[in-house]
């Protein structure tokens, strides 16, 4: 539950921030907004990121944000991936491990850090929400304030999450284009392109393929859901009439897509020459299904990182929503707050508005939200009118990088350890 | 050879244009300048697309581009894909199959067509040279003029080939954008990214990827081409080598990536767990080697269809080349010539500078441009100074789409088919 409390303690603090989980192509907007914030509060001392996480906290590896530029933290909002390194690591309870929290009140004290921001999704609130009880469990003045950020849009109560718009619109511009390139080829050659993409659990990216059709440019789509049960026989029939009516189709499926068993499709038992079990995607196992089944010749591809790593073609909403979010997560700390979030609140689709609202952490943390019943269309492989209408803002605006040379100017910040003052700390990763 | 003859015959003739082989982010850019120019020219009539490349000659499929306003054909610049359709289809030669020559003589003929432009790669310029042979071996009045196109790059003569600039520019800016990526992930997760990229035989796109790596972001790139012999232990070591290094790389795979005795590495004997066949890709093998071979965790993505399709990032050099290569075809027409290609001529790297040189079909025709091994590094896993000097000019500038509602516009035209005025001709597909 978020506290009232005041900042208190002696005098002005540190703040700490770091990266948790798989990184967006707008986290570091994120970041900068959190530092920007920070620098301009006369309230917060320097802003110490974790390198890597919650890890940079435990093993006392601090980097001093203050020996970056204006310039250099201002380029944050265009760079992807984490500029201070993430992590996959979560705290065990207090109760599970006693000795890890009390390490971070050890580290806190000793870098006079009374903030703690924490960047991720779902499993990183909980990490966040967990530092929180610092505060309440065991008398350490800490707020703790978790900065939303997951391309898979699952996070509750916020009406979207940043980093996913940037996906969606990478997805989307992606299967239109690679669709009119499967549309010039269908009649001798590829008639079906398939393309995976992430969402392990939710449906939300698969979904943005849905946007690649528009009222502007139709175009046959087909969508696989890892919220709907997987029927091969439904599927191939739904391939077969589009190649019938349009002479070609595009397949957006999910890496989770599931068999009515609760196997992943992409868990096919493949098996290499040598017998040895070979991982494959999702992507792969429907291309060859549908050449199987329809005889049909297929591409397939497979964006994994390049979707949720590609700035150059980032949702301006998006951009602006994860500054926004960093900045606002600064704003609830000076207002004394602890175990909270900044949420998005939509107020409406056209024009799309929106404003950060306060959203008690014990909520976010571990929960997911999946795509409604009401998002997917009646036959299972498409988007509806209400799921388009939630979408569109999200992929407003683009947010071009600068470039040079033909390439984005990307930074890479120094990243200046902090002195260390204690005795190293074990932790297996 | 390129043959000096006055375009004549009744009156104004007609154009006939089509689009051949795997298309482009840009080919609907040469597409635009073939048709603009032609509407430009006093001596030409209309001009007459090929629905789905040389087959539309053949069964009498023809578009009128009249019937597009010069607002739509101007969107093709910034439109990917083949706007008319596009094929895989060889002429057989005419001492094989007369009929298809006489065919396409009686078509021509049909709709007054004496101008014939055909945008394609290789094989494509094989079919233009045959087109050309109309002329001189069956006496019928044709220029047919070769639009250089192809996304690999591999034709000679030309300095390089419209539409490999954009999915250069794609592929370098991708692997920076996922490297990044990885790098923020390496601590506690993913420690190597595998991307696989087009290239059946020659490793021009895969050497793009070394330009994620620059002066400004030095990045540990390792790159498998098609013109090296695998050697997979040298593989991972250099692998072992890099992470050791930096805690992280990605790996650049070629599709046409082939195992000492010529298998290409792709082609694992993979069976699924019903014992068929299954196609994989080039990364997936190349992620699982690095698992069993270093036990390091991987990511692999499959760019496909993507790379060359995505108009979005594409290079604003590349667009002005291929409208150049179009525009050149419509004059090398009106000059008079037969059976020639307009190719780009590198006048310097820095500042870059080219201009259109005019190449005899003959000698570009069914021939290879292989990456030469000076472009190599001498460990075979990078690229070199030289190579990096002729590949940076042509990513150069963004030339981006226009955008509506957050999604490119792109533009689908009307292509109106021309009444036939023939019997169906039989075509074997």
């Amino acid at each position: 539950m978020a506290t009232k409390k005041k900042a208190a303690g002696r005098g002005r603090k540190n703040a700490f921030y770091a990266q948790s989980g798989g990184v967006t192509a707008v986290i570091n907007a994120s970041a900068c907004g959190v530092i920007e914030a920070c620098r301009k509060a006369r309230e917060i001392g320097k802003v110490y990121a974790g390198r890597n996480g919650i890890i940079g906290a435990l093993t006392e590896d601090l980097i001093d944000t203050s020996k970056e530029s204006a310039a250099a933290i201002s380029a944050l909002r265009h760079t992807p991936g984490g500029a201070f390194g993430s992590c996959r690591y979560k705290l065990k309870s207090l109760e599970e491990n006693r000795a890890q929290y009390e390490r971070l009140i050890e580290v806190f004290e000793a870098h006079n850090i009374g903030y703690f921001f924490y960047n991720g999704g779902g499993d990183s609130a909980d990490t966040c929400l967990k530092v929180a009880q610092l505060s309440e469990k065991m008398g350490y003045p800490i707020q703790a304030i978790h900065v939303p950020k997951t391309v898979d849009n699952d996070l509750p109560i916020t009406d979207n999450c940043p980093g996913f718009g940037s996906v969606a619109k990478y997805i989307a511009v992606s299967t239109r284009e690679a669709t009119l390139d499967v549309a010039s080829m269908a009649k001798t050659s590829t008639k079906v392109f398939v393309l995976e993409v992430m969402g392990r659990h939710a449906g939300w990216i698969a979904a943005a393929g849905g946007l690649a059709s528009g009222p502007d440019l139709e175009l046959p789509i087909v969508i696989l859901f890892p919220e709907v049960r997987f029927d091969q026989d439904k599927f191939l029939a739904k391939v077969d009439a589009m190649v019938k009516a349009h002479g070609y189709c595009t397949v957006v499926v999910s890496e989770g897509l599931r068999w009515p068993d609760g196997r992943f499709v992409s868990d096919q038992g493949m098996r290499d020459a040598f017998g040895h079990a070979q991982l494959g995607g999702a992507a792969p196992v429907i291309a060859n299904m549908v050449r199987e089944g329809l005889g049909l010749k297929y591409h397939w591809a497979v964006a994994d990182y390049l979707q949720r790593a590609a700035r150059h073609i980032a949702s301006a909403t998006d951009v602006e929503q994860a500054y926004a979010v960093g900045q606002a997560a600064v704003e609830m700390a000076l207002q004394g707050r602890n175990a909270v979030m900044p949420a998005i609140e939509r107020r409406s689709d056209k024009p799309y508005r929106w404003r950060i609202v306060e959203a008690p952490l014990a909520q976010v943390a571990n929960r997911e939200k999946m795509m409604p019943r009401r998002f997917i269309s009646r036959d299972g492989f498409g988007i509806t009118p209400s799921c388009r209408a939630y979408l569109e803002p999200l992929i407003q605006g683009e947010a071009y990088p600068p470039y040079r040379n033909g390439m984005p100017r990307y930074v890479r910040l120094k990243n200046v350890a902090v002195p260390k003052k204690l005795a190293p700390f074990e932790l297996a990763l």
